[in-house]
């Protein structure tokens, strides 16, 4: 008898579900509900509060709409039995965080405080709590707070308590009224099931929690208010792959489901890692999109240079689960075909009818590593591993008159290939061996040129999953092991994620060539990269004075 | 009674000539002829024979019909009485130089010497003795030689006696035919008078010439048959501004013109100099188009780190003429235009009806200093001053996934500058006084954007001359000179050099934050531009041997 899980991946712009199969892992339908109110960045929606720089904001009805949506859409397009539906599983960016009212409720929704942009999601990547990150690390560091350590050093300005301290000073009420303040995650999961849980992922790697909160003391010093924060952080903490609880009526009439267990909640780019195979350590998973998430599992907790996110049992259980990320991948060659790629290039791919993108590929390839004697650093958006630093900037070193823009795309590309083994290196170095890489998200299915160079620069052969939704996919995973489908999710992968035949396998004349350029790539990064008062950083300072911006 | 002389400037591409009313300075006509044979880089005219890489060769003949077309035009265009025109001035780029036979006849006319390229003009910029140069170098440190010391430790590839090694190391047979070797200045004026003359200017800047060559010895060591190059090179020595001669019958039948004075001939960015009113000390003149030369007068030889040309009596007679240079500024900008700018910039120029040039000019205005956060270095084509390296190369720091082309252009733009800055800081620091700018050629005479950046880079007014072929007006300055019109160069500064009303003066805010800006430049400058073993050499290294090119 088949079965069947549906995973939902909630994203930044969309949610997406998935009912698989999981006897193999096969998708039998997808389906995508693009977020009404998407990414609110200056303005709330039905109203005139504008919203303060770098503010990213997002609407709770999105998600539930979503759902309702994608999940009727999965039935009404096939013949499944519902009997054979199973389980549901969910992911979702983090650290995505609302205020709620114990019911549920979250505050946004509530008339009176629906101007207050407060009241609303804070995104992961909303980074107006900037300043209060800075404050958060700087008592943290005078009071000797362990956690720094377990956090490389610095807590991020994307994380839960530096979002609440935003809260907390900026609307005291909001942060009064709200019972708990929660992840999105965690959300979906209490609306679908009535119950109140916290996945030891979000808490882990965003809340400063490893089994305890810091102390009262602490809290207090950030915000009097705050004392009483962990409060509003409590609910029963679940492992992942464990049932949150099981659809309530409400959503058994909306969806038309039985009542189904459905999973604690996930980090969207966690769920990834079984769904590309990888169960165990000596394997770095990559989600390569416009940035590029790193994910590594290792029996103990080791000190990475320049990582900061390990947590254990937060990526698979049993095993501590590192993250490192880079900050910016294929958005720094969207940047360069946008901004770069002069008109001369259009018209000669509108005449070989292909696209641009296809042009400019098929010229890089022809290019051999370090013909072009052009050497990139990729910090287009500052450096997230190994250096932590968001005012790094790109550079490009060794133009010649006669250079021509797909060199420069090529040093592009080396460049966040060269970023890569740096953090290959960081764990290498602290005695966590990678021995192989395994690729999924769009660049790695798309861009086989790509992936060939990766595969060079880091002398490592590259694996692609088999899924072009490895959210999906990974969230109906666990959704299979709390259903009780498999013991574990190790199990589980072994029958439901796949790798495509297609390895990419390291050239050996590229390697020794990419071997002497990222020596060079290593010379630059830590000359521009360590030093507190490098011409990159001045750069920025100057920049912002004369802005005038705010400080971050 | 009105005067006039006639300017003849030789260019890379082409040769203008002017004539100018010596009372004012006012140009009455200009005519420009393109050389048929231009630059020849590839393969012979009229021949199979391919040119090794790096090559640059020219036909004397393209000279000599430019030379007869733009004066039969400018006669033919011109209500002038024949007998008010009374000299002719040249200047000419260097150093281009040919071997000739006694009578004048470069060895490329002779047929049996026409399939070889060494029989043919090395225009300035043919860079295939290179390795020459290095043996040359090599040699001269070896043996201690003085004027290693003059040259700033080095003598290029692009000057006469590597340029000379390689004829008679390749050649053999044209080294022993040749009578003479010659710069093309010189050959115009033996053609127009009958006389073998040599300028001072070509001799002491490019020909290892203050009084005297090297002793023989020393060219022995380069090749046994060097022993007696000097014969070949040598010629009257006249100085700037005196008579070569008189036009020949010949000529004076070809142009119909009267037996008048011929200027000595002089190198093409000299006699911009005092065509921009400059004939003292403690004013740099600017000429700026592709690359940018920069001279200045000092009554004394002081050592000036990076500037290899400092030559007596080379520029303005009684004074010192130092030459430094930046080897690309329009060129990098051309780059940049070409190579870099988006399709949609295009789309957005065409919709506004105005050229490229303005709608970037018009985005880069709208940019405060500073406010991009983006550095570059303007090494795209090596850097000649202060650096004397040919292997650095052009970097822009600073990319973030926002930057616009409009900054980066700026950037360099900016660059250039702080070059300009730097050049200006060496010879201060060797005590000679640089008050204020001036500058000519295309970019001073188009680019108001450009020149108050310069302006606020370097705190200083920039003056702009009033003529846009201070070549040909330089020349005729000359052979006002010679005609005896003027008793020297200064007379004639004074009333045939003219500057715009409009100077650039530095906008005090500009000032401060460029300071800021050129401090980083600086640091970037040293740590890229002095080492051995920079990141940038490396690269060029490593980009040679893969692309396997002959080690230039």
């Amino acid at each position: 008898m088949t079965k069947y899980t549906i995973g939902l991946d909630f994203g930044t712009q969309s949610v997406r579900a998935t009912i698989i199969d999981i006897n193999c892992g096969e998708e039998i339908f997808a389906s995508i509900y693009q977020y009404k109110n998407g990414v609110i960045d200056t303005i709330l929606p039905d109203s005139n509060t504008e919203l303060p720089l770098d503010s990213a904001l997002q609407d709770p009805k999105d998600y539930e709409d979503g759902l309702v949506y994608t999940i009727k859409h999965i039935l009404n397009n096939t013949e499944i039995n519902k009997r054979d539906i199973i389980g549901l599983g969910i992911d979702f960016t983090s650290c995505t965080i609302m205020p709620i009212k114990s019911d549920s409720t979250p505050l946004c929704f509530i008339e009176k405080f629906r101007d207050d942009p407060n009241s609303w999601v804070k995104l992961w990547k909303h980074h107006a709590a900037h300043e209060y990150a800075l404050k958060l690390n700087e008592i943290a560091a005078k009071r000797g707070e362990d956690f720094l350590y377990r956090y490389g050093g610095k807590i991020s300005s994307e994380w839960m308590i530096p979002k609440i301290m935003q809260i907390t000073d900026e609307s005291p009420k909001i942060y009064d009224e709200a019972d708990y303040i929660i992840e999105g995650g965690d959300w979906i999961v209490q609306r679908l099931t009535g119950r109140l849980t916290r996945n030891i992922s979000c808490l882990g790697y965003k809340a400063i929690w490893d089994g305890n909160f810091p102390s009262k003391d602490f809290f207090k010093e950030l915000n009097p208010k705050l004392e009483n924060v962990c409060d509003k952080l409590s609910g029963k903490v679940l492992r992942l792959g464990e049932i949150a609880g099981y659809l309530n009526s409400d959503y058994q009439r909306k969806l038309n489901l039985a009542r189904i267990p459905v999973t604690t909640a996930n980090i969207d780019a966690h769920v990834a890692v079984p769904a590309t195979t990888v169960v165990e350590p000596g394997k770095m998973v990559m989600i390569m999109g416009t940035s590029t998430c790193h994910m590594v599992l290792w029996d103990r907790f080791k000190k990475v240079t320049g990582v900061g996110e390990i947590v254990k049992d937060g990526i698979i259980s049993g095993y501590y689960g590192y993250e490192a990320g880079q900050a910016s991948v294929g958005d720094a060659f969207e940047w360069f075909i946008r901004s770069s790629i002069p008109h001369t290039y259009f018209k000669e791919a509108r005449d070989k009818n292909i696209s641009i993108f296809n042009y400019l590929t098929k010229l890089t390839l022809k290019l051999k590593p370090g013909e072009s004697g052009i050497l990139c650093l990729d910090w287009l958006k500052g450096n997230r591993s190994v250096l932590m630093d968001a005012d790094l900037s790109g550079l490009i070193l060794g133009i010649k008159l006669t250079t021509k823009p797909e060199e420069i795309y090529r040093a592009i590309i080396e460049a966040t290939a060269f970023g890569t083994r740096k953090i290959i290196e960081a764990f290498e170095n602290s005695g966590i061996k990678i021995e192989s890489l395994f690729a999924c998200g769009g660049l790695a299915q798309k861009n086989g040129m790509l992936m060939q160079i990766y595969s060079d620069v880091t002398d490592r052969k590259i694996n692609i999953a088999n899924s072009t939704q490895t959210g999906c996919l990974g969230s109906a995973m666990h959704a299979a092991v709390a259903a009780g489908y498999y013991k574990d999710i190790k199990e589980a992968a072994k029958y439901m994620s796949h790798l495509k035949d297609r390895k990419f396998i390291p050239n050996k004349n590229n390697v020794s060539i990419y071997n002497r350029l990222y020596k060079q790539y290593s010379r630059l990064h830590d000359y521009f990269g360590l030093p507190k008062n490098s011409e990159m950083k001045i750069l920025t300072e100057i920049r912002k004075e004369v802005k005038k911006v705010s400080k971050y």
